[in-house]
């Protein structure tokens, strides 16, 4: 079973996410074991600070090395191994969904989560395997992007979610974007649900919402078409789409 | 004073995220609003049900059209004005600090947390003004893409971050990655923070961090660069560092 430990000032903001919905099941279940460090409980502090200002001036403050260090210490002791570390950080390589899979194959995780204006240097030099950015934005700190890496990788273990295929389907997974979904009611406000999802002809369906996947794709995220997995029908219709655009254009 | 609406099936764990930390101590001191508003409220199912089975089949539960309509209705009267409402969705446009700044502006924003395999596509039609997704990979639900879009764009409200300039100096708002930081103790398991730090001189030291941040944008993230202002100092340093690195390689 993997493991995950989240070492954090906010351990309770953390616990309360990580008891809720999918993750909360698949640890109840006993498909994935989380938990959640406090790094102040291991200051030397006796006002039980973790940080000060930054050597050089300038804004904000910086968590110290020191109890930082002692947590992750603390924490290979608990497991008897070293786990592979991650810093949520904005200077970090951004998520991807590849990135995701090939972490969810690890036994030991652990997060260090930042705040303040970031962590002193040599932390990351001494302990921290791998930068990661959860995207191109500015947070006040690490806990969310520790969530959301814990939630995204929580999701492909096995058993988690409730059909075994049900992420190959998915956004991303495949490459290109989800096609549209309609549920009951089958008419609301004068819009009806399109006819073809209902006609029970399955072939149809799956190349309608074929199509609109590769349409939205093209039209919303070009860029991930050039990584998506295409047959020959795919081209065929996205070129189809190119030149329906280059005549509306 | 911008006020935020979270609509999701999990109010408590938002909740318990916003009030902790920069963006609780916002809300406790005026500077932002921001509430939760529980879609299954909304349901008229005698089960309390917000989903249902997707017409054409397939695997997974979709949210239905109505619950979510009605909560959004109900907004809607209470603040007399339709906010500006956001699906966070994986088939949205990549969120960008430009964006969250752009974000930042509006007086009211509506946030809507999809569960399980998406909403009924015509929800989106309807209601939703735009849709983002916080990063290329997949998650349980939108609770955590809404929590990090409020935390971005709370940080950057008057008054929330200790000094106004403090974001001014942050990582993408500049367009650069981070300068390393370090502070207490002077030396750490044989290493020293570096002495530059130590001198006292302003601008030979904003001089070293300005550098640090091109060479580190340069090495990890060399699409920053195209965007980023730079002057015609840093233009050279950075034709440095492209020769030094041809020369390496």
């Amino acid at each position: 079973m993997m493991r995950i430990d989240i070492l954090t000032l906010f351990p309770e903001m953390c616990e309360s996410v990580l008891k809720e919905s999918i993750v909360g099941r698949a640890r109840e279940r006993g498909l994935v074991e989380i938990n959640c460090r406090n790094i102040r409980d291991y200051t030397r502090d006796k006002h039980g600070r973790v940080d000060d200002t930054p050597y050089g001036g300038g804004l904000g403050m910086i968590m110290q090395v020191e109890p930082i260090y002692d947590c992750y210490a603390s924490l290979c002791e608990d497991i008897g191994k070293k786990p592979y570390l991650i810093y949520l950080s904005p200077q970090g390589k951004v998520l991807t969904q590849q990135r995701v899979k090939e972490l969810s194959r690890l036994d030991n995780l652990a997060l260090l989560c930042g705040h303040y204006e970031g962590v002193d240097e040599r932390v990351i030099e001494e302990i921290v395997d791998e930068e990661i950015s959860i995207g191109d934005y500015v947070l006040t700190g690490g806990e969310l992007p520790a969530l959301v890496l814990t939630d995204s990788i929580a999701r492909l273990l096995p058993g988690v979610l409730a059909a075994d295929e049900a992420f190959e389907l998915e956004s991303h997974y495949s490459g290109l974007l989800e096609y549209p979904q309609y549920t009951r009611p089958y008419e609301w406000k004068c819009m009806q649900v399109p006819e073809i999802l209902l006609s029970g002809h399955h072939a149809n369906i799956e190349c309608w919402r074929r199509e609109r996947a590769l349409e939205r794709t093209f039209q919303r995220r070009p860029d991930l078409l050039e990584n998506a997995k295409l047959n020959s029908k795919d081209k065929a219709f996205l070129d189809k789409l190119k030149q329906e655009n280059k005549r509306g254009g």
